[in-house]
């Protein structure tokens, strides 16, 4: 029995009617090297942002339902397009929307998550010789309401595929060719990684690089070998797997160069909000409290810092993108004045860099390290975050190439 | 109870945003007079065309199925947006695709018929005080396959659906105030009728009218009063329905006026090519040979003729639209020759100008005055088709403005 390969193509892989048929011409080489083929494509071009602007041009607070199947028609344009792309160089393909193809989900519109994949459309289709693309992006949940998975939903697609087909791995490709050490835009001596574990990866992707970090987390639990590469050459990319993961347990061999620098990469995010609510009362239930009617409102609170201090009150700060800042106000503000709090102040224009590695785990002085280097640059951090496996600083937009060099040259990623 | 309207809107009122508001208004205003309604939108302005467009450029002869699919998003555009609209105005609305809105078809792609319609979905979402947007043009087939119902498809959406919940009527609105007795592009003198009976519009539409004839064939069928009206205006439409089929039994009263004038309307049409396939043997299962294959490479074959002579060869043309031309020829030529035939000739650019009256029925006369006013004009007849209630002349494109005013003044329905 052949293989199956799940392949992703991003919208900016596929702006224009030349640019399906190049990635058609990927899929069908890919298809004759003997595998089966699932393509897993996204809109075209920037056709999620204009439907978008479509539609706060009839709605400012667009239903999220209706939004959702307005989303969802991008991505049915191009995985039809490119089934007739392929059917131009006499392969057999056939398209599936999301509900079609059998992707539950649950039905928080625009942020869905798979609950769940029925294989066997999809199945039905290989089997007769087919390559199968897929709306990426979509799905449907219980009450046949089309939904969206959020931003970069189309590589949750992809990997949840795989997943469930019991592929020998996916593909995600893009117009950058790979994982770099940091963004190249801030950091020239960047290099591509040829592998990243799960972990990082996670890591990379939450805190800035460009992959859905829920699309790694399914690739991580369901331990699908996942390649991210460019899909306008073939230079070879970078290959997500378990493997790299334990690279400081193998001290022997090739890998001891890479070893000694435990900072895996560089993770840069832009476009954040620093909220604070001034002196309300330090009651148990707080943080309930607050983050209760912020997520009935729909508002993602991103970080969260609470010094909890001697006296009566206390300030408690979140962070939030800014396109959720409005709607966060329109909850903090009143309910800071009925909690008899000073008010509320918020700071714009934030920016998140990180480091990341497996190999920072049970290893102190990696924190000092980067606070030193930020400070020797004069970058003042607005605040800390850390997992295991990596060191968060928030600091102004202004200075995050500043800060992503700085980074890169002390923990020697060059 | 309330009663329920289904109102239709053409991709002609809906060219964008600001238009979709409009609709959206209008749609509102019906709701507010008490009626429960149902709002079955096309594509907005170009999109249909600009999506083929699109299919072309990776494909020439793109997949049916897969340019259903395409197709069928520019619907699902509109009535998100329409949707959206009406929240923006304080109404409740959902919208629901073909397939979510229980519209079943055959798998004929491009062409599909509404085969049943389940209106539960409609009707639960009606009973929770929802105006239902629905996505006109489209359906499902057995296979979960996405159809398409071709040009003017929306229109038998909504007729189709106003028949399944049995409403009180069924409105058009397009970009024209109503049924006129002539192209008003053809014919300065041309006036809008207040009313039409079923039979007359049938032949109307299928000879040149701005309606889909299986549209007008469901509303004779299921007997459901159609209202076509202008969305740009609130001028008085046409009203199509049973009474006025007969009204040349109803000689008393207001009527007689209009009675005298056996003609209803003028119906014109463009975009014809005659194929004559010249001395093939006259044999039975002729017609069969030729229509056989042509159907199988989907071409709609329009008016047939064949005059058995008492040679043992005959000449047998047919007409098809320019569309569907080559597709034509690439049947008939080889089969002409292996038939021993002389050859194959087609004509282009013709136009059908026929004259429409249940008035016209078991009264001789009409086809000789026809005849006599297009000679009259120099008009010169390439085929002539006839139903009981119509009399049509195939002519050239160049003489169609002229056919249709000569034929206008002739039958005095100026």
């Amino acid at each position: 029995m052949a293989g199956v390969v799940v392949q992703k193509y991003g919208g900016s892989s596929l702006a224009d009617a030349d640019a399906v048929r190049r990635v058609a011409r990927r899929i069908a080489a890919r298809r004759n090297s003997g595998d089966d083929v699932v393509a897993v494509v996204s809109a075209m071009g920037d056709q999620t942002d204009e439907l978008t602007a479509l539609a706060l041009e009839v709605n400012d607070r667009p239903d999220r339902r209706e939004l959702d199947v307005l989303l969802s028609t991008g991505e049915l344009v191009s995985c039809t397009l490119t089934a007739m792309a392929l059917n131009a160089l006499g392969q057999p393909a056939k398209s599936l929307a999301g509900w079609q193809a059998g992707i539950h989900t649950t039905s928080r519109y625009g942020r869905a998550q798979i609950s769940s994949i029925d294989v066997s459309p999809i199945r039905r289709e290989l089997d007769s010789g087919n390559i199968v693309v897929i709306a990426g992006f979509q799905g449907i949940a219980d009450d046949q309401d089309v939904t969206t998975l959020g931003r970069g939903g189309s590589d949750t697609t992809a990997v949840a595929i795989a997943a469930a087909l019991g592929a020998e791995r996916c593909e995600i490709y893009t117009n950058v060719d790979g994982i770099y050490t940091a963004d190249p835009k801030f950091v020239p001596a960047a290099h591509k990684l040829d592998e990243i574990g799960f972990e990082e990866m996670l890591e990379m992707a939450s805190y800035g690089a460009k992959m859905q970090p829920r699309a790694v987390e399914l690739a991580m639990v369901y331990n699908v070998p996942t390649y991210v590469a460019s899909s306008f050459t073939e230079t070879p990319g970078t290959l997500i797997h378990e493997g790299a993961d334990n690279m400081d347990e193998n001290i022997d061999g090739d890998r001891v160069g890479e070893v000694r620098k435990k900072v895996r990469g560089i993770a840069t995010d832009k476009g954040f909000v620093k909220i604070t609510m001034l002196g309300v009362p330090d009651r148990p239930g707080l943080a309930a409290r607050v983050f209760e009617p912020l997520s009935a409102a729909d508002v993602s609170v991103d970080e969260i810092v609470m010094n909890a201090g001697s006296d009566a009150v206390t300030d408690f700060t979140f962070t939030v993108t800014g396109a959720d800042l409005e709607r966060a106000l329109e909850v903090v503000q009143p309910m800071t004045e009925e909690m008899g709090g000073r008010g509320v102040v918020s700071t714009g224009g934030l920016a998140k860099v990180s480091i990341v590695g497996t190999g920072m785990r049970d290893e102190p002085g990696y924190a000092s390290r980067m606070f030193g280097a930020l400070a020797e640059h004069g970058i003042n951090i607005e605040l800390i975050t850390t997992s295991e496996i990596r060191i968060t600083c928030i600091v102004s937009e202004r200075h995050v190439g500043d800060a992503a060099r700085a980074l890169h040259a002390v923990f020697e990623l060059g």
